[in-house]
């Protein structure tokens, strides 16, 4: 299979834009990781936006933001996964390119939430809407249901819980796109309002606007660029049941688990080769079940693991230093992409005071709804 | 480049399915599929929808669909190119088994647009919705503007629009599947409630529920199963402008021209060779255009061609024979699979007495918004 390259990466802040529509900030960002990439031509694009229809009230959002950019004319494409839209645009990035169909491929995610839309609602139509959502079960509902599972499974700590954030937060100080970068306690964790019992407002990633967007090119290409680039090691995308009553046990994410089997056999690694990791912390919850379905700790024992730091920045695998979705903000579709972009950054040597020393390899986790969609990306740094 | 195959197609009726839902419909066409192609697994999945979430307060509906088809696993993507997305679909389908990642791939398109939902709002938003929209212009608005533009520059008339739903009624009579099979006269179209000037009610596709899905496969496997089958020999994505206002001709859809010039040179062949297509009549003035776009006359000499009988079954170049979107309904996102699975049952031969005598290459033509995105694919029928 061809080997397929990211060279350009760009982003805009994360928050609350009220002065960018959709178009404005997926333009910024998708200039800046042209102008990264150095190239001078884009082939094709896909852009990841979970529901600019319910947010902004615009589909169609693949030639409007192709002509937004100057490119109207080239093929480009809106998918969406929910909160994994943006990690799988990248994913249909990589297979144009590998199917020879194109050679240099924009990937872009985007997701305008602060715009007078009803953000819970619109959230919830990743939930199943006639099972979940009909009934009154919202997101953190969802991902609450999960933590007490957690909890009464394995004993895991509203504590524990509260670590998630401290770290994230501690991480995405340094990060000048994230949306809070301010220091959080284990206290300040606890003592935030309830939103879904055991979560409390701490627990949970913020509503955020933003958009994110990278180059891909064969590795052949990105060679002859000259400068410090990420190849695409395993792309892949796996499915489940997107209602959680359906699965054999809450406290898990199955998606998760059988996506990071997938990838590290198709890449050859095995979880101890990982240098950095980018997770989809939408709640802190989320962040502890998939270190388990990583293969980063046994099962059920992820509290006590980010407790002793070892998924802080210098700890043995440092998780989500951009800050996570907690810290950095969650505009989903652009969600995945970023990731994607804090990982190449890291492999690059170019995260600055986030910078994982020496770090080779490293893999995105992106997710849909309460676990019905998984992406995962392992990149490896070439120079 | 990899040649890929149609291999099974299935369909629901077009219509008003108040009994059944976005799933229920999408199972039902992808099973009929399945059963069809004769093949025992499916290794990804695509699903072309205009905005689940407008229609049903439904997004993530990729893993929701593989789940209630009883593949919840495998990889899945939802695309969405607004009435292109059927089309969008198919193409995803087609590069990646021509990738190689996998070899069975389901490409299906669905829409509920029957269930309480807004629909002249939820079809707006495939229109500029900052530029367009927003100023409270519609589709059959938009669609109106070109005809004007159309009458005023070339002398078209109203008549003529009318011709182009009575020609497709009298083929969609023939068609099971067909949202509305009744025959059609001038005078009807002509007396038809206005919607937009010069438009009338008769002059517009439907509200329609339903769903359309195919089996794609490496032409080399296709060949293995013993039973004729059609081959893509090009499949195009093109993007424009979505905005009206910014194209130099209103009375033209650009995207159409130049993606079929892309078909044309990519499959090496001129618009003479094609034995039937389908194309995206989503108003009477739509086909009019599109066929000066495809070249199958000269601009502006289409409502003659269309009063002529050039493009009735029987005629020298057959467009619609399913009945097009006018008499056959236009479930947005399952519309341009529709368009193939009729290409593809002429080429096979199993059109019923809508059949094209000795069909070999057929084109589906699939448009989003007004000209904003289009995807045009060419089959060629194998036995």
């Amino acid at each position: 299979m061809k080997e397929v390259a990211i060279v350009g990466v760009g982003l805009t802040r994360f928050g609350e834009l009220w002065e960018q529509s959709l178009r404005d900030m997926f333009t910024e960002a998708a200039l800046a990781a042209i102008a990264d990439s150095g190239l001078d031509r884009i082939d094709s694009m896909y852009i990841g936006s979970m529901s600019p229809g319910l947010f902004v009230h615009q589909e169609h959002i693949a030639p409007l933001l192709a002509d937004n950019l100057g490119l109207a004319g080239i093929p480009a494409a809106h998918v969406e996964s929910a909160c994994a839209s943006g990690g799988l645009a990248v994913r249909q990035a990589f297979l144009e390119i590998v199917s020879g169909a194109s050679e240099i491929v924009l990937a872009g995610g985007v997701e305008k939430m602060n715009d007078g839309s009803d953000v819970t609602f619109a959230l919830s139509t990743a939930a199943d809407q006639e099972y979940e959502a009909f009934h009154g079960v919202t997101f953190p509902g969802l991902y609450a249901m999960i933590a007490r599972a957690h909890m009464h499974q394995y004993g895991t700590t509203r504590e524990q819980l509260a670590q998630v954030a401290v770290k994230n937060h501690a991480h995405g100080i340094n990060n000048p796109y994230a949306q809070f970068r301010i220091p959080m306690t284990i206290d300040t964790v606890l003592r935030s309002s309830m939103v879904a019992e055991p979560l409390g407002l701490m627990d949970c990633s913020p509503v955020s606007d933003g958009a994110a967007a990278v180059v891909l090119t064969t590795a052949e290409r990105a060679k002859k660029l000259g400068k410090p680039y990420a190849v695409i090691r395993t792309s892949v995308n796996v499915t489940d049941q997107i209602a959680l009553h359906d699965r054999d046990n809450v406290a898990s994410l199955p998606a998760v688990g059988k996506a990071a089997q997938q990838a590290y056999k198709q890449a050859g690694l095995t979880p101890e080769q990982l240098d950095v990791i980018e997770v989809h912390d939408c709640f802190t919850i989320a962040e502890l079940v998939v270190m388990e379905e990583l293969g980063l700790v046994e099962r059920g024992k992820s509290g006590p693991a980010v407790m002793a730091g070892m998924t802080t920045l210098g700890g043995k695998i440092p998780v989500n230093t951009s800050g996570g979705l907690k810290s950095k903000g969650h505009p989903v579709g652009a969600t995945g992409v970023a990731q994607i972009i804090e990982i190449a950054e890291q492999l690059r040597g170019t995260a600055g005071e986030r910078q994982v020393k020496n770090a080779r390899i490293g893999m995105a986790q992106n997710m849909g709804g309460s676990g019905g969609s998984c992406v995962i990306h392992i990149l490896e740094g070439r120079s």
